[in-house]
């Protein structure tokens, strides 16, 4: 890898951990992982049809939309209070065990957050996970009213950090999210946490870590190497 | 609904079943079912994440690309011949029994098929399902080097057609088709013959149906309606 200016981190499933969403359905199903599935899977799609269908909307709307067909299709009701409860859920999400003390390591490195997210849903989780103070930026996609992996939203890391995507870091354990950046020019590192296949978009990512850990020794590799 | 001065056709799921592809997989797992929803899916996925990363290529490429993730994934092992079967498969799709029927009897007003499919898969598919004479157009996303629902593609049927949106009839089975053709501003047609719940788009079809065989009636309808 080139040296690297700075890092910019996707959100939900790299550095917030979307698992609370799953236990919050336990109250509506026996089988809350389906929900959650079904619920996460659907919330993705959306944004995808969406941007293409040039009709954007928040990612609390696109969540909420989600969720409303999840429900239906598993023929499960919930009250709005229930319905509340599960929403809520993606604004008190907790970081990844090894996220804080990473995060921390890289201290003297800018670090940003680039997210799907609301800013509502992003100051919400920054702050419920004890992660706010880290971030030199937290940048979401409504500034552009579209969603990754389009190139306007890998856009806004390089404006915010005032560096070529080839000397800046992404940082994300989904795999399409990945292959945008990768596709965009950034240096790419996937946090493969649950071991998943790559996907088969023509692109890899520079490198592959197991968690957030792994990363401030890479960034102290890549200063040595081409200093 | 308005009048209709032409019928726009989906082609995978609409047209053609594609259940001869999920026969192809049982050479190669007793789940051909999982191997052919992950397939799709991830057809589909990939799809949308080109048509937004700006990186079109043809749904043959796309439609590989599915397949070695979705082997992968599943940990099944194909040689190349096996592979390519599965892949034919396409190429010999048949109509669902009642669309040869419900086609001719909408002799009279202008056919077309509007679809993801490359032109070679397409002059294939019409050719083995014995649907090729039935259309004035078979219109490929390869045109536009895109995929649906981007308004590109369906912008593709207007100009074909040579009438409005609002004048021509979008039928499709897949719920998020339905809903970019409608965003679009076709009148839409949703051909739900599993009875599947809608997507939560923000777009309702004009009319659903549980198979081809009951769209001349409409078509009549919306002719008496309008005189």
């Amino acid at each position: 890898m080139a040296q690297i200016q700075g890092i910019l981190f996707d959100a939900y499933g790299t550095l917030f951990d979307v698992h609370s969403v799953v236990e919050a359905g336990r109250a509506l199903t026996d089988d809350p992982q389906t929900l959650s599935l079904t619920w996460r899977q659907k919330q993705l799609e959306y944004t995808w049809l969406r941007a293409l269908m040039g009709r954007y909307e928040d990612f609390w709307q696109v969540t909420q939309a989600a969720l409303r067909y999840a429900l239906r299709r598993l023929g499960l009701r919930a009250s709005e209070a229930e319905f509340a409860r599960l929403m809520e859920a993606y604004l008190s999400l907790r970081a990844f065990p090894e996220a804080k003390a990473a995060l921390e390591r890289l201290r003297g490195t800018p670090l940003a957050i680039l997210s799907n997210g609301s800013p509502r849903m992003l100051a919400a989780a920054a702050a419920s996970s004890g992660l706010a103070g880290v971030f030199a930026h937290v940048l979401s996609v409504d500034a552009v009213k579209t969603y990754k992996p389009s190139p306007k939203v890998y856009e806004l890391g390089v404006q915010a950090m005032g560096a070529p995507a080839g000397q800046l870091l992404f940082v994300s354990a989904n795999a399409w999210d990945v292959a945008g950046a990768k596709a965009f020019g950034y240096q790419v590192c996937w946090c493969n946490r649950a071991n998943a296949p790559m996907e088969e978009l023509g692109v890899a990512p520079d490198v592959t870590v197991g968690g957030l850990d792994e990363i401030p020794a890479l960034v102290r590799r890549a200063s040595a190497g081409s200093a």
